[in-house]
């Protein structure tokens, strides 16, 4: 909206950050600075470029910087924070990678992850209520545990995770039942059949040239496709799914619910 | 001007910081985004709040954020952040205090002063060069030191230090005989007669109870009165001398230069 104030920063304004290596990248300064704007909150998210080898030195200067309010982590920052807070939140502590860290008034790090509560949350705001769904996951990376650890948290009826490298997704499958015992959780192929949801999980579909995550000509009409890749928006996945009159589901809706989730979280006061 | 594009912040947008505790009264985060804002500098300038016994963790910190171009130092930092730079500039040598940080690529901190050049600066910008006059100067402080040692640069005819507690007024003119030799530099009474200039570079004038800084009876028409406060713009010592003929030179003078001097060295490559 035109109508808004600009940015205004003064000596009262609190201080976020975004760490990343690169950073050029990064969109969560518009994103967030964007949402601050908006609610007339006082407080500034800035871009900080930090290498692995300076991670330490950094968040340590962070606890002493006294109006600095925490700081959005991404890649490959992820894990390595996550050993460097004070405290995680139940995602953060299972998948053992954080995405935002809340500064406390002294100086103590909360650190949690929400690419998995931002992807439920967006289903869920888009009508698609993972509860008591089948569902198939593709992936087993980092985004793909922290949504197989929100899908369970959801109550879904059975997860199926499937990866290339077999061994990484039962290793994901096993992290899930260690937090919940009586989840159905397995490993299987990238058949879609019979499954409510398909989660694209993996970086495929960001180039054209990629494969496709799944056997789509098994898909069928009633199971909705989702995906985590937000650049194409319409990636060969959900073009097929299309195709075969599925519903589908947007990476961006991840995204939004992911900002709002954190901006909360390092909103929070103690 | 209302045709301004607001600060917009990007993954790539340098940063900029100022230090001081508390933090919460600076204008420069004001004064430095309205500057980089006006000549579309991709940079923004935030505020941190941090004290004495955490400075040392946040510059370790700042060597590591690579898009980090350098800082403003305020009370009470400026002296330790002289001793933690890898290199000072001349001023900032021989006063033992910065205001001013530039961070080079590979994570340096060359710090200088510009207290003093912004005095004179600004001196100049008014059409006082204070090259050949005789100068009262009031106060023994990183302020007068700092003005001192640009005064004796830009090449004063007489330099009298005047200051309640005689040694500090003592131990400034011995700071600058150092460096300028040749330079004629004295302590003495509050006494304006006879002088060119006369500088007011203690605090008093900013409460309406305070002490007129020198005996304004003795102020002659020709002898023109600066001050460094800036607020009140107008002190009872330049209300004074506007009452007995003088020209006055206002306090936001030098930080009008000082702004300029500070953001034109922290934004120089290296």
């Amino acid at each position: 909206m035109s109508t808004l104030a600009p940015i205004k920063i003064t000596g009262n304004t609190r201080v976020y950050a975004i760490i990343a290596d690169p950073v050029a990248q990064v969109r969560t300064p518009e994103v967030l600075n964007e949402y601050f704007r908006t609610r007339g909150i006082d407080a500034v998210l800035v871009p900080i470029h930090v290498a692995p080898d300076g991670l330490e030195s950094v968040l340590a200067g962070f606890r002493h910087m006294k109006n600095m309010g925490g700081f959005v982590v991404t890649v490959p920052h992820k894990t390595a924070v996550a050993r460097l807070c004070d405290e995680l939140g139940p995602a953060g502590r299972v998948i053992g990678s954080v995405n935002a860290v809340r500064r406390t008034a002294d100086g103590r790090f909360v650190g949690d992850m929400f690419d998995g509560a931002g992807f439920v949350t967006g289903l869920r705001a888009q009508g698609h209520d993972p509860k008591g769904l089948r569902i198939l996951l593709v992936g087993a990376g980092g985004a793909a545990s922290a949504i197989a650890f929100a899908l369970a948290q959801a109550g879904v009826a059975a997860l199926t995770i499937s990866n290339r490298t077999r061994a990484k997704a039962q290793a994901v499958a096993a992290m899930v039942k260690q937090s919940f015992p009586l989840a159905i959780v397995q490993t299987g192929e990238p058949d879609p059949k019979g499954y409510d949801l398909v989660v694209n999980a993996t970086s495929l579909g960001m180039k054209p040239s990629d494969p496709l995550p799944i056997d789509t000509e098994r898909l069928e009409p009633a199971t909705v496709v989702a995906e985590i890749i937000m650049k194409p928006e319409v990636t060969a996945l959900l073009a097929k799914a299309i195709e075969k009159g599925c519903v589908v589901h947007h990476g961006r809706h991840m995204l939004d619910e992911q900002v709002r989730l954190m901006t909360g979280f390092m909103l929070a006061s103690e």
